[in-house]
């Protein structure tokens, strides 16, 4: 079976990682199965053999993948299957870095508080120390008020709101890598944070309804919160 | 012969619309010869056949279509002749809303006083004031300091900046209606501009040259700024 290290949490059960969900997702759409093995921040010493320091880390028999772009690209060449399971187009790779420069940074400004709550306590100071380096103040100022920087959220997030009107998932009628990208990031914030960055009347909220659900409520079943 | 009505300046071979070029380029894609009337902003009488107000409008034989997103979708079923003619990914729709929502804005408000400057003097009363009720100030106060204003495109363009390090096309190997999208906007400002916003070591500089060559040149032979 695939192995996957997966960002966890103090409790280990929490699995917060935007690119592990991706991944998680992915390997759901390709009906695989996959052992994943809790990882803290710290523990860079148990992922050496990949060759690099971050999770997602995915072993297949003799083959070791990093980085969840790579990984995912892996899994559609090589498990293909039918074309009713094909994930990718080529401009699911725009909506990578829109995701990563755009969305990421605007969510961990809101939550990154809430990330270093739930980290194990050797991970915390690490947690602390980079994000506060990256950031440029501590992480109770970057969050502070956050509520006032809920309308900068919604608005960046017009282009995703636009498509969901007209149509029923990013990828088209069938959801695909491109929403997996998109729904790692607000399951991040879900497996973090009771604080909701997603109205109940937006139609985003709606999708991400609907990829909570899928594959047996994998998501919608992971340790976070009911927002 | 396809017949499209295609926004024009003073000059009635400045074609300037980021919407028609889209459609421009989607028809090269197919193969297909297209015969463009110039139309002005204040010329709806001769459009009203089409029930609404705005170009591209398309005729094809007895189909009008208007929408540059519905007329791309006509064209891609009803002229799909090969897989390799293929323009459309899921994932397009959200790059359109993208372009729409956030890098227009960007780049008429560096440049709306020099579209204004390129129009007929009947389609620049009507410009001025409904871009100035649109924008909140004069055309003039819009575009000062514009220069000061480029780091934001160059930000906002980070995402293209980035899928393009990665790819040769938005779309993959090869261009699709991502790319005709995206490159409209650019277009846009050649066709009005010789403020230049692309810089020539930018990576979207050379896509941008790419996409100004293809179809045997369709898009840099056009009048505009060799920007």
């Amino acid at each position: 079976m695939i192995k996957m290290y997966d960002l966890a949490g103090e409790d280990e059960n929490r699995r917060f990682s935007p690119y592990c969900w991706r991944i998680r997702m992915a390997l759901a759409h390709k009906g695989m199965d996959v052992e994943c093995i809790p990882w803290r921040f710290t523990e860079k010493d148990k992922i050496k053999f990949s060759g690099q320091e971050k999770v997602p880390v995915l072993i297949d028999g003799n083959n070791t993948v990093t980085d969840s772009w790579d990984i995912a690209n892996y899994l559609e060449n090589k498990y293909p299957y039918s074309p009713s399971l094909k994930m990718f187009n080529g401009e699911v790779i725009f909506i990578k870095f829109w995701v990563e420069n755009v969305l990421h940074p605007e969510i961990l400004r809101l939550l990154v508080l809430d990330i270093h709550n739930h980290l194990k306590s050797e991970d915390q100071s690490y947690f602390r120390e980079s994000r506060e380096k990256l950031l440029g103040k501590s992480l109770e100022e970057v969050v502070a008020n956050r509520q006032d920087r809920l309308p900068n959220l919604q608005k960046l997030l017009n282009p995703l709101r636009s498509t969901l009107s007209k149509q029923k998932y990013l990828s088209g009628e069938t959801p695909g890598f491109s929403d997996y990208i998109v729904f790692g990031a607000f399951q991040w914030a879900r497996c973090v944070s009771g604080f909701s960055i997603l109205n109940a009347d937006d139609i985003i909220y709606n999708w991400r309804d609907k990829m909570l659900n899928i594959y047996e409520g994998l998501a919608l079943n992971a340790v976070g919160y009911q927002v």
